[in-house]
């Protein structure tokens, strides 16, 4: 069983994601955010290209349940309910909600890897639920697509994957391809410093100039939540060992 | 003026070469191995796509200094005269001679790099000299773009990256992308053991269980050679302050 990691959704190959287990990583947040809405019972999300896509399905689902959610240039969109911020999808907001949501860069990923024999998305405060999750469910190799910012190399994704490669090899035994052991060596070098690391990254700088900083901190948080998204059929929900 | 890092080539997006100075890595073994030919006297270097597009280059050219050269599968290419062994580039067997080469990574990085204002190629054994060479021409945004292998990540090539931004911050004044900042501290960490994280990785595995062990000794020599090859309308030759 190996392990490798695609920095971005362009670098991705269908090799490396027909039949394999993909764990999709966009950190900062889309990945954060929908494990926060999960966990805060949402019912599930929809991941979706456009904004307008997501318009349209809301008037086609007609559901009074449903919100939009989702950013571009990392602020909310017109017209929709919800931005991509972790801290806004909580139980008062989201419980027993259908999203609809439409961001940059990991909805994108999202879809990338339907070639996937299961797809889980993973982020710093999931990893090591995911990474338990996919131990348990035994064998197969194990891909991890990293969303990357506008199909640029991400260090919070990048972080994340090693975080991910170093739980993974806890719990079970996997041959690394290079892609996994720089990642989990870049992981290593930084552990004790991760909302630094998010700091540093192009785009958690960015966010912090928006005012996002408590979406770092939320964000850095390693393991706080034991929730799996698992995407299947188009729906992001929770997953369970009979997935 | 920013760096950035591509792991892959078909992560390399054109807004990320247009225009810019991109230095195409291929530790193992192409670009490695240019450096050790142009160092040895070899005139120039014709990187080509296929093993037929050489062999019909060289009888189009009908020159007797002409030599093939490269791999498939790591090894010699049936009818060609070298293979893709530094070593085999000796001053003996190249001064003076022209050499169409093609390789199943290299040679494809450097074709995708021609959107760039100036392409140079780096490995270990010259990145200092490349650092220099780049810093020395003055401003513009630098892209360092990794062959990888087969599309995927390459250890090695990342390390390179990683040495080369080292080098560039020494002498330069540079932003760092993601990219950059992750491939930086991945040098960082292992830079001390560079053969041995030549020998972890997939490609420098496999060179060895051919009996290469002898290029991974080379090809891990930081610094050696002062050469800074240049590709310019199809051809690679050694760069000089004026081109
Ligand atoms: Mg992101
Ligand atoms: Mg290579």
């Amino acid at each position: 069983m190996e392990i490798d990691v695609f920095p971005t959704i362009t670098s991705a190959t269908d090799e490396g994601l027909n039949g394999k287990v993909v764990l999709v990583v966009d950190t900062l947040r889309a990945t954060t955010t929908i494990a926060a809405a999960l966990d805060a019972g949402c019912l599930e999300i929809i991941p979706v290209i456009t904004p307008e896509e997501a318009i349209e399905m809301r008037e086609r689902l007609g559901d009074e349940r449903v919100l939009l959610g989702g950013e571009r240039g990392a602020v909310k969109i017109p017209g929709f309910d919800l931005g991509n911020s972790p801290l806004e999808y909580t139980p008062e907001i989201v419980q027993g909600k259908r999203i609809i949501m439409t961001t940059t860069n990991g909805t994108r990923a999202i879809r990338k890897a339907t070639p996937a024999r299961l797809v889980l998305l993973a982020a710093l405060i999931n990893a090591p639920a995911v990474a338990e999750a996919v131990v348990g469910m035994g064998g197969g190799d194990i891909t991890i697509l990293c969303a990357g910012t506008r199909d640029r190399f991400s260090l919070e994704d990048f972080l994340t994957a090693g975080l991910l490669v170093s739980e993974l090899e806890k719990k079970g035994n996997y041959i690394l391809r290079d892609g996994a052991l720089a990642a989990r060596e870049f992981y290593r070098t930084v552990r004790t410093d991760i909302l630094k690391v998010l700091k540093q990254s192009l785009h958690g700088a960015q966010l912090l100039e928006l005012g996002f900083g408590p979406d770092l901190e939320y964000s850095s948080q390693v393991g706080i939540l034991k929730v799996v998204p698992v995407y299947n059929g188009g729906l992001v929900k929770k997953y369970s060992a009979g997935d």
